[in-house]
């Protein structure tokens, strides 16, 4: 059993989920991963991590828009000084997922067939989104 | 330290949540588990993994019935050629979890009294659902 | 590499976020944690963790009453014997995390320049908190 770390930098290009399943599988592949446990962690808290059908990219847009019913903007918040999309974005960070664990067979995330990783960017501008990368377990 | 990898497969009798604590236990005891962490990922984007209250059933009710009114059927999606459970299925699996990872003592998931481990189906019908299981730790 | 398994007691004043992070810092150290994984898990299911804004405290009590409003008191639910704060604190358990893991470098959780661990206390009244804390790694 070793273990690799690292960190992916991710350019969001404004509010909405950015698929990163391709560079987390090279990230795995240079890192010679064979059986073992992957864990993401983004190191933001107005953005997240999700896992979500990667088929219908229309599937992305409604996830957008039922996320911005649940926390909608200019709702008497205290914290407003970032602009109105500062706080809903803490609120949808706060609904979804901060680090995901994906288990790692024969060198690849079991994802289900339509499982896609996600960045999901909650601000209204893009962003550079730094996530740590942590495998372990046996390697090539 | 060692790991194993391994799966369960769920048969859900529609929305709602399954407990799956028994078999998770089992699963840990015929891997030999001693102390370690074992980590749960489901492979689908239209069901999810929770831990709630395992004493009183009308917890889960109430649970369904709240993410029914938080993820409402009928909202005017773009994604529901799959009928009007589809897209509400995926968000109420993006506002739970994917993945969860449970510390593991003298071979038990170290879960509180109270706790249960769940697969939670947000589609109408049945499904088989299907998780990937990782444990790594010292084995027996 | 190694593992170390430990846990952490908090306690809550009533609802609303308790922050952890200079906890779950001392007891990495305390651990000789070098390179690895954290993971933390709360042993409850009417309390949660989530990793959050630690620079301006307002974002906390914003995050508070956004929850408040996505899951109200009194919403006709089964369960109730416990008191109205009861079947809330379930969903808004269910909509946050019971687990987290943060990778660990050079001893120091990887969190971003303004994440902070908190424990998200659910019930309205004070409670003590369990959480098993998990780490793998080298360690110094």
């Amino acid at each position: 059993m070793e273990q690799r770390l690292g960190e992916l930098e991710v350019r969001t290009p404004g509010p909405g989920l950015s698929e990163i399943t391709g560079e987390v599988a090279a990230w795995l592949r240079d890192a010679g991963a064979a059986n073992g446990l992957l864990t993401l962690f983004i190191r933001h808290t107005s953005a997240s991590l999700t896992i979500q059908e990667n088929a219908d990219p229309s599937v992305l847009l409604d996830l957008n828009d039922a996320f911005a019913r649940l926390a909608p903007e200019n709702a008497g918040y205290r914290h407003d000084t970032e602009g109105p999309d500062d706080m809903p974005a803490h609120i949808k960070a706060a609904l979804t997922s901060t680090s995901l664990a994906i288990p790692v067979i024969h060198g690849k995330p079991a994802l289900g067939t339509w499982q896609g990783v996600y960045v999901w960017e909650h601000r209204a501008r893009p962003h550079v989104r730094r996530i740590a990368l942590h495998f372990h377990g046996d390697t090539a």
